[in-house]
């Protein structure tokens, strides 16, 4: 091995654990997303964005790439999970990836899930050709993540056999919705249902929107969202619907139809188990934004891992070389446990995609029953929450650690960092989110999951907790033996045993989910300051919920290593793991040292630990960047693509002269 | 009062206080920049932003806003504090607040410092028109941090009497010099001068770039650093230099001249200390950054925090209304501790511009000498990195906390955020920056300061330290007085007790900085291992500066409560402060913890406190962000303009039909 080797190598059997059961696909578009069509570019007016990414799009809808999602009856190819790892891998431009899951995730996936064989005949072949561009018409200005607040009508006119669609106002107009401002011809819209005077609360319907020259539909009113931080290849825009009249056949009948003289009938009697049930379906979006947000932060650090590995600056006292900046532990720290938890999430999302295609394709142990649907939305909300802030903290430090190259727009940090700015909101905000994660772990799922309303969990959530019980999920014989190994609480065992790792942040998550539950409890019984209850609980509701998600993202990377059968790729993991979780109880050690989890002396040690895995690790850092897999033609950065080394051989060459 | 008048209402003297010593020029700015010319725009192509940020710039030249730093021999004003000022009041587009910087903070402010009077009557006139815009070209491209390093090279030519500037390769081409891609005529290049065969250090030149045309001079290349992530407006570029020759006085001279012979002479012998007085001349820049890094802040603030008061979601259930999002715990902890911090720096800031002031007008106490420069230095240091750490994290919180709508660039935010992202990079990286504020405790001013280089501490800071005295830097005698009349350390005593507060944060930075000197000692005592100490301390380097930095912003705050006589100003400002001082140890609190500075039940109660004056100061946030006086012109965001209410009140009206 030559010293670049060294430093660049990893084992083979690091890339084929990371790539993971779709690994096809990821060498699929390796392969194919390459060339001038695909080159990433900075710069682009926003037209001239968004006729590029069309053309990307039309171009892959054309190849084996397309169709992973949708039924095998219809040409697709009946693979839920591929279709997430297929939208993951889009990372050479942001806005392709985003307008991939308007079309095919969110338009085609909810007529696909929502919708009847009529449906599924009528349009899945022509959402899969990119023949019929569509949108997701769900969020409105006035609600975005109260969903059961939209104020769109749908109200049935028996007289024509017909739905009248109509946007009350301002506030209910459809907002953010991509594929809109300029190539949507049909929107699934979200309204809420009337029929026989009586309201059934919020069903989709296929509404055409442009008709086959492009121009807007009589009635429908669409604007552009204008120039956005980032993503700006995507059309996002606003439609206002005025009494527009759309077949009865036109509603999304799955779960819910109505018949020709206006009368409702469900599969499910509550309006809000139909409502949640519907929205379920939808998970796949939270997943796929995460994968997302997950290939970026790969990305970025990169770009980072790879400049600072020969970027110098300041010469050393004793041999008057410059340092690289990877070698100054500031920047170790800075760069280090962000990759570590990358790798932690890259394989808490693997597993995330396997359950969701095991439920679909009815594999595994999952079922489909209602309790494992609902583990797997909280999962994923959890999830998706987490990998986007990580997303958005990692590639702003990647910015600045490559100083004023990182903020040129031909070293893309700019480009990733604005476009995934947005993943932290869109598919739910993440605020909303984790308080749906910790609302499942007190109703432990037992319960109608219902109400994405925050405060309905103060309404019911605690008051038959009793008392947080960890279910694994990953691994689960393997991590009960590690844990049951550990020495007990308390002693100064061993900071890198897996299981007292382990058992550190179950501890955690147990005591908190208690201690909240106890909190919570009062609001349940004291009536009318329910929400007082609630509001002041609120940020010990989402260190719950992070609490319970980190201990997952743990055991998900716990399993992985076990699945590893070679020596060295364990090894590194194994040191990979110990820097995510020991940075993880470091960054958190207030809380260890408050509740008498770590004693002073323990909390100065992990700080010390994770500066030696910083040591230990940097060597490897380019070689575990480079085992993700991504092609130099999606990084894209003269930096992180021997620009930087070839002015130091001339700045070397200079010096001799 | 209205209900409106409640929430955005604030005492006069409140402003008056914000507004400070250079209210007439706050003033000044918010009157005249208005109109289609200053409005904020989104979405403007690059050429298209610089063409509209140079009319700015030739606009405000011909009005009395411009001039303030300049000498008023030459037509300015002698007026350095309030050029920092009229800086940081150019909200409406950062882009113009950058190019002012560079024209006449940067260029013209080296030609006024680093010149003497055959320079001042020739260029400053012109400069101060925008007849002559410049560059100031010191960063290369292989050397941004350590300035010493630069290689681009002026050697003498006593032949012809010229200066021969030369770019030997590609890693000392200038980069990202403002004002070089498009506008520049001339540029204040730093280069390492060689005479008689000597090197004497980074010296200054004016070189002319290029002709009245506008065409590069021969021997001077320019290229476009092309987009980059925000500051659109602003012509950065490349600037290469092959043999381009200069006359003897284009060397700017105050510190340094060469004979026409090619006899050097300095007033200062040391090379060391002449580059770091060169340097030291230079520190409005970063004050400047740090004001403008402020503003931002503020404005960002201003549009989150009236988005929060009137943006409502899911609804209350004892009252069936929509919730506020400023109503939520969590929504206030994202933007109210933030809040706070945007007031401490602000006066920190204050103070700060005032004592560069009056060093540059010879008043008050700080007079010329030495060490009084040297704390002004590592004090600019030191908030610049605070402030654009503070903006970073706040704007992105901001962004989020607005959700989609803050995704719009119409909404301000987009561009806030991307502008100031490279505000912790440009005139030193932060980093860098708190190393040389920790060096300047350690050897505490006494010796000579050089050294840019953050190994050179590990050489020699330690050696003589003989523990960390704390220098109180504002209102002295008051700050004195109440942490002696506060409580011992350990006792139970009232959190809001401002004595115990200060002596907290004293407490930690002595703590922290004599465990720091104990560490390098022995880097100064062990030789050729010199640099593993110093790395291996690096985190500890940072919190002692940070440590430092926020006792600084404390005691600047807790002066500025005491100038106001105003009782309502005074108590709204003390709880403001509270919740500053008790979410920073809130946030640190793992070490008052691990340092047994605060027991686990008083770190719980910090927590509480924290919350609770979340909560109070709710219903004044929005008079706390009005106090900054920034015109909605400048804010400019629909959202935090009434579109918001507008489209609520239709939502109303609708439910009533």
């Amino acid at each position: 091995m030559t010293d670049a080797d060294e430093r660049t190598g990893y084992p083979p059997e690091l890339r084929t654990l990371l790539d993971g059961r779709w690994r096809d696909i990821r060498e699929l578009a390796r392969e194919k997303l390459r060339g001038e069509l695909f080159r990433p570019v900075a710069g682009l007016g926003m037209e001239e964005h968004r006729e590029r990414v069309l053309e990307q799009l039309r171009t892959i809808a054309a190849t084996e790439m397309a169709g992973h999602g949708f039924s095998a009856d219809y040409g697709g190819k009946d693979d839920v999970g591929g279709s997430v790892v297929a939208f993951e891998m889009l990372v050479c431009d942001l806005s392709l990836m985003v307008k991939v899951g308007v079309q095919w995730g969110l338009f085609g996936g909810a007529i696909q899930a929502l919708g009847t064989e009529r449906h599924h005949a009528a349009y899945l072949p022509r959402v899969m050709s990119m023949e019929l561009p569509g949108c997701f018409a769900m969020t409105e200005t006035g609600h975005g993540s109260d969903v059961q607040g939209l104020r769109t009508t749908a109200e049935y006119d028996p007289a024509t056999e017909e739905f009248v669609v109509t946007t009350p106002d301002d506030a209910a107009r459809k907002d953010y919705i991509g594929n809109a401002a300029r190539d949507g011809r049909m929107a699934v819209v979200f309204a809420q249902l009337i029929t026989q005077g009586t309201g059934h609360g919020v069903h989709a319907l296929l509404v055409p929107i442009r008709d086959a020259d492009g121009s807007p539909m009589p009635g429908v009113r669409i604007a552009d969202c204008g120039p956005k931080a980032g993503l700006n290849g995507v059309d996002n825009g606003r439609i206002w619907f005025d009494s527009v009249r759309v077949p009865r056949e036109a509603l999304l009948n799955r779960y819910a139809d109505v018949a020709p003289d206006g009368t409702y009938s469900s599969p499910i009697d509550s309006d809000n188990r139909r409502f949640f049930t519907m929205l379920g379906t939808l998970v796949r979006g939270r997943i796929s934004v995460a994968g997302g947000a997950g290939s970026a932060t790969k990305a970025a650090l990169a770009i980072a891992v790879k400049y600072a590995a020969v970027r110098r600056q300041f010469d050393r006292p004793d041999t008057g070389e410059e340092v690289a900046l990877l070698d100054y532990r500031a920047h170790q720290r800075r760069l280090l446990p962000a990759l570590a938890r990358t790798y932690a999430l890259h394989f808490a999302q693997e597993e995330l995609v396997s359950t969701l295609h095991e439920r679909h394709s009815g594999e595994g142990t999952g079922g489909s029953d209602e309790r494992g649907q609902r583990e797997l939305e909280a999962r994923a909300a959890g999830i998706k929450a987490l990998s986007t802030w990580h997303a958005t903290r990692t590639i702003q430090t990647c910015r600045e650690a490559c100083g004023g190259a990182g903020y040129l727009e031909e070293n893309r940090l700019p480009q990733l960092k604005a476009d995934t700015d947005v993943f932290t909101t869109f598919e739910g905000d993440n605020t909303v989110l984790l308080q749906l994660v910790a609302k499942g772990l007190l109703t432990d799922y037992r319960q109608e999951f219902g109400d994405l309303d925050p405060l309905g969990m103060a309404r019911f959530a605690a008051g038959q907790f009793l008392g947080a019980v960890i279910e694994r999920t990953a691994a689960r014989s393997l991590i009960e033996r590690l844990v049951s190994a550990a020495p007990g609480r308390g002693d100064e065992s061993d900071l890198y045993d897996r299981g007292w790792q382990l058992r550190l942040l179950e501890d955690r998550e147990k005591h908190v989910l208690d201690g909240l539950a106890r909190r919570l409890r009062r609001a349940g019984s004291s009536g009318s300051d329910a929400f007082e209850v609630f509001n002041a609980a609120q940020p010990h509701v989402l260190s719950a919920a992070r609490a319970h998600m980190e201990r997952v993202v743990l055991e998900a990377f716990v399993a992985a290593i076990d699945r590893c059968s070679d020596k060295e790729t364990r090894d590194l993991l194994d040191r990979v793991c110990d820097l995510f979780v020991l940075s993880a109880v470091e960054e958190d050690r207030a809380w260890f040292l408050e509740h008498e989890r770590l004693t002073a002396t323990r909390a100065k040690t992990v700080t010390q630990q994770v500066d030696r895995l910083c040591a230990q690790l940097s060597p490897r850092a380019e070689a575990l960047v480079d085992a993700f897999g991504l092609p130099d033609e999606w990084l894209a950065a003269p930096i992180a693509l021997g620009e930087e080394e070839r002015r130091r051989s001339g700045q070397r060459a200079a010096a001799r002269r």
